[in-house]
């Protein structure tokens, strides 16, 4: 079917949420990736209830349209990219709370709502949903779902796939599945609410979804920086952290290149040359005791540690932190990547980073979740198109990784992005046994393709 | 091909592995729930190796024969039952702990450890693996991430899935897979990890499997009983604990029938008639804290609170809880049931097992993991089998959990005992999906056929 006919359709069956401005079809090529389609997508449906998804999804699979559902294109993998044909499902006009149950520790919401929204309804009850990527701002609980997103907590608290008990799912001809429970464990057949965890809208669109809350931590959190000589020393003082069995409720850590370009942005006197630092934060009726006892390990390995007195003080050391991605922007165009390492390796994996850099001419700071191993190195170049040699050196990251027991993606997903390195980490047997998957869930293949699984 | 031939190639194959003693093969007919299958079994394989498992699956592939993989043989759901025609794979053989990295905070083990032996040999490196089943002492590590299996501390410490990293699996055509990573995090392409967990033997043979690990909780731990008139006032206690925000380490509720066969069993003196209990555990720092705590909670909902002094009032309190299958079977034979529901649902769920009580002249005496709603109401009945009266019963009861919005199984699986009724929970098209997908990972239909999925 031609193109204005499947446009036309949707007009019948949606109206006015079929949208086909231009400049909006035009943001819709692109996530924050800083990569987009080659041309503009056909149209955009804000889909408002489930009947508009269940309604879209059938003109799609009748007229065999691919569908790009989309949070709020906030995702470093590609994988909200609209092009040419394609029609892109906007989800965030449904962004209802639809219940609350402080008694049950869950809550039942649409997906296009954004986390930190989502978080600020739920301080209200004294709750909140743990999963908090940098992105929270911004970003929708179901762009996180699908994702499987990660971020700064979650060494303590977990990541998405942690925090979800149920989702609704629409498939690609229109039919609702309710997977998963609203009781805190069950066990009934195959756990298909984990496979859509991370499953970047190629098996169907996630409607609504019943997640897991946790009670607000009480008491007062405590921060602490430490300053080491060296990256690789900071990588094993947060594995002496890892090893005291205290927990962090968060603890990350930024390399030389990435601290001095935060410090030169923000004015602060320069670092001595290679110093590498871990920023943490302590929280619970024991954050002061756990972070007076993290000064005397991280001392003892060699840093000079800093322990917030106060709030105030706490608030600064983490702007530092905060104000890394307006620190690379300073220094060019970013390619954002993703490794995850066993925690042992992080000494490893900056060794062999800064042996990319060496080898390939380049910069890469790089800041990295160190209470989990999982690393974001910052392939910094002028303007707007990846060079070859930059993915040349990122195919040498990601085969680091590997190497190293990690995987290509700990967190943003493998979208268009990282699909062409996909086969090397999982096999090629199960390579196309998740791609068979994926076609029972969808078996003409009209939901994101080309994303995940290179055609 | 007849079954002489199957076991000719199996011995020529794998050699003294190949068991063919009849009385092993007439305890392979079951597991714990207290049924068996019809006839006897082929033949057992003892795997040691993972090529092992590989060639027996090669030879069922190519012959169409079917294999039952067993671990210890303790589940209540009939998964593991074989019969005629079938191949018993047994993984009790291959134990060995490949590797412990305490940096990592993870263990590469065989399936065929016993759960209790792998946290005796982690203890020496003040590790743990949280999944804590009853069934610790006499269950494999394979077989809990086989059922998903849940525990006493899994309310705080999480249940199988939360602990699993990776596994390798073994398809029907005897293909190795490696699922997962060796990092905490990770999202590359689909999460088949947490579909393998809980799959009950019909995706594949695991054999291998990368766990991950916590620090031990240091400290003593507190316990404390809280006696309350009726059964219904004790959910609601547990449910003011939960509403606290305090997450003790384990939160137990017996009602006044369990509590009372269990009396009888130790000749402790009778309880009130009526009475039901909580038993509740408190550990790490703060343990002493929180059960003063929730004594002033517990106390102020109506409950008589008794603080166990030490450690040796303790065990004696916990003897009680850990009588109960002990005292079921001074009672007659007992068809252990398995329903989870939304904590605040427990109330009502206590009211539908009286309800069932009175309408079929039973009594189903019923323990509660009450941290996360998941009850363990016990049929009790003479004779072998399962009456017809049971079985409506039960699905009386299967069918309230259903509508207070909970689950057939929390932590025992659908085996061949639950699987009529696994339809009624996923609903028609989630339960066709379910079976495509199984049939992706094993086309021909060897894998475990019959279980969860009925015919
Ligand atoms: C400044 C910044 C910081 C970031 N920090 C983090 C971080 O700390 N941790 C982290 O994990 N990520 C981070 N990200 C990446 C991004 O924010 C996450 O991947 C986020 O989860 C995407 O949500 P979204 O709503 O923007 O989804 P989108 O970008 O719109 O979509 C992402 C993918 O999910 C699919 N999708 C979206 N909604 C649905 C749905 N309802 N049903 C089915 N499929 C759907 C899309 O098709 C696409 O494949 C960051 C991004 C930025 C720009
Ligand atoms: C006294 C008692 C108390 C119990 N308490 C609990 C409890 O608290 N929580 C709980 O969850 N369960 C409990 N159980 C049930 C049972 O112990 C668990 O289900 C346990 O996980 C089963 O392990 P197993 O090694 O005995 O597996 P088996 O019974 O041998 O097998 C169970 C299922 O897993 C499959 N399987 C086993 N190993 C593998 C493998 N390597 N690869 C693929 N499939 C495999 C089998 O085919 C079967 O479907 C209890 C049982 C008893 C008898």
């Amino acid at each position: 079917m031609s193109a204005p006919d499947v446009v036309t359709l949707l007009r019948a069956a949606l109206g006015e949420r079929v949208d086909t401005d231009p400049l909006h079809l035009d943001a819709a090529r692109a996530d924050k990736s800083g990569h987009a389609a080659t041309g503009a997508p056909l149209a955009i449906v804000h889909a408002a209830s489930v009947p508009d998804v269940q309604a879209t999804a059938r003109i799609a699979h009748a007229t065999g349209t691919p569908i790009v559902t989309r949070g709020a294109g906030t995702g470093l993998a590609g994988g909200a990219h609209a092009g040419p044909g394609e029609i892109v499902l906007s989800m965030r006009a449904m962004d209802r709370i639809l219940e609350v149950r402080p008694d049950d520790l869950l809550a039942v919401v649409e997906p296009g709502i954004l986390n930190a929204d989502l978080n600020r309804a739920l301080a209200a009850h004294d709750l909140w949903w743990a999963p908090d990527p940098a992105s929270r701002e911004i970003s929708t609980v179901g762009g996180n779902i699908a994702t499987g997103a990660g971020g700064l907590l979650c060494a303590k608290y977990g990541v998405v796939r942690d925090a979800v008990l149920g989702v609704d799912l629409v498939l690609a001809d229109g039919r609702l599945l309710r997977l998963g429970h609203r009781s805190v464990k069950g066990v009934t057949g195959l756990d298909l609410t984990s496979l859509v965890v991370g499953s970047e809208g190629i098996l169907g669109v996630v409607v609504g979804a019943t997640l897991r809350l946790r009670h607000r931590v009480p008491g007062a959190t405590r921060t602490l920086t430490a300053s080491f000589p060296d990256v690789r020393r900071a990588a094993e003082g947060a594995a002496a952290v890892t090893a005291s069995g205290i927990q962090p409720a968060i603890m990350e850590l930024m390399d030389a290149a990435s601290l001095a370009a935060v410090h030169r942005l923000l004015a602060l006197p320069a670092p001595a040359p290679g110093v590498a630092q871990l920023t943490i934060q302590t929280d619970g009726p024991a954050a002061t005791a756990e972070a007076e006892a993290l000064t005397e390990i991280l001392s003892a390995s060699g840093a000079t540690v800093r322990l917030a007195a106060d709030d105030a003080e706490a608030d600064l050391l983490w702007r530092i932190r905060r104000s890394l991605h307006p620190a690379m922007e300073t220094l060019g165009t970013t390619l954002i990547e993703d490794v995850s390492v066993p925690r042992s390796a992080m000494p490893a994996m900056f060794d062999e980073i800064a042996r990319i850099e060496r080898d390939y001419g380049l910069i890469i700071p790089t800041v990295c979740h160190a209470g989990d191993g999982n690393l974001h190195p910052n392939f910094v170049f002028e303007g707007d198109t990846v060079p070859d040699r930059v993915w040349h050196a990122a195919d040498e990251l990601f085969q680091a990784a590997l190497r190293l027991g990690g995987t290509l993606t700990g967190e943003h997903g493998v979208g268009l992005l990282k699909r062409r390195w996909l086969a090397d980490e999982l096999g090629d047997d199960q390579w196309q046994l998740q791609r068979d998957i994926a076609r029972v869930f969808d078996p003409t293949g009209i939901m994101n393709p080309g994303k995940v699984f290179a055609p």
